[in-house]
């Protein structure tokens, strides 16, 4: 549950961070940017923001913006009917990020597993992300990611976005938001 | 047919493009940009630069880099097999862009069709785009673009790209290149 009046600020800084690095948005896609809250009631810490360019039935693109240290916790993309689900492409454009998947887990991960959360997080297969690297994460495999102190400005190129079919393994996540008017 | 040494030339003025507004590549991206020279011996004024982020069997993501004035002639993507032809859609990044496609022709169209070459161009609905503009062109759909006297950055996000089935309405073209080491 977030409040309307965090949504407006959450979107104002993710503008800013855009804007800082030359990412121009439309007046519509600035008041639409989407506050990824995911239920914790700690955004800071553990979410995401979001502008959906495009999601069509054959391709979608957004980008992501993370505050610094902000982690969008572990979860995968399953298969939906036919779909072999949601295989995506993240490409760091600003900032710094650390992208862990399924795999040999790296030792002394550089990213912060979130206090209280330590029992969602299950890949530690480390993978780091400076402007200019991307890496491509195949369908159904779980991940997670957090961006470095100054947070970090990501593209994602990918297969059709159904995101209410995405699974989150701490189960208290909530993928869709409820905002409060205030 | 175009020089190695007129590539490199071409490669090095696109990678400067993409670092003055913030885009950066990796070295090996560098040195593999596209210059999609087609065949017409006039890079300058028909022909486009390319650097293809991800190309997979699901979707694609590209940045275009247009010098001024420079044209990508008209063609379309056809149906393949079971695809329904490549489905695309252009975010103007930096500088500006015309775009054209089927439906009622613009009055007083804002490119200039190269000289020469008018009996290739032959739709004339034109969409101007701006940095943060965007417009997705549907499979199988006639489309040509120019860029504006300062050149333009454009990502494109799409399904698979299948390049060498493009049809050009410009005989003529050739849309892989021939590239001559001297």
């Amino acid at each position: 549950m977030i409040k309307r009046s965090e949504v407006r600020k959450a979107q104002a800084r993710a503008a800013e961070l855009l804007e800082n690095v030359g990412i121009r948005l439309t007046d519509e896609e600035r008041e639409n940017i989407e506050v990824a809250e995911l239920g914790l009631g700690e955004l800071e810490r553990t979410g995401l923001e979001l502008v959906v360019y495009v999601n069509t039935d054959r391709y979608c693109a957004k980008e992501l913006i993370l505050f610094p240290r902000q982690t969008c916790p572990e979860h995968l993309h399953p298969p939906v009917g036919s779909d072999p689900g949601k295989m995506e492409t993240f490409r760091c454009r600003w900032g710094q990020v650390w992208l862990y998947v399924e795999g040999d887990p790296t030792p002394a991960i550089k990213a912060h597993v979130p206090a209280g959360s330590e029992p969602y997080y299950t890949v530690f297969h480390e993978i780091e992300l400076n402007p200019g690297d991307q890496y491509t994460i195949p369908p159904n495999t779980l991940h997670w990611f957090q961006s470095g102190d100054e947070g970090a400005i990501v593209s994602e190129f990918s297969s059709t976005s159904r995101d209410e079919f995405d699974i989150f393994t701490d189960p208290r996540i909530e993928r869709l938001p409820q905002i409060v008017e205030d």
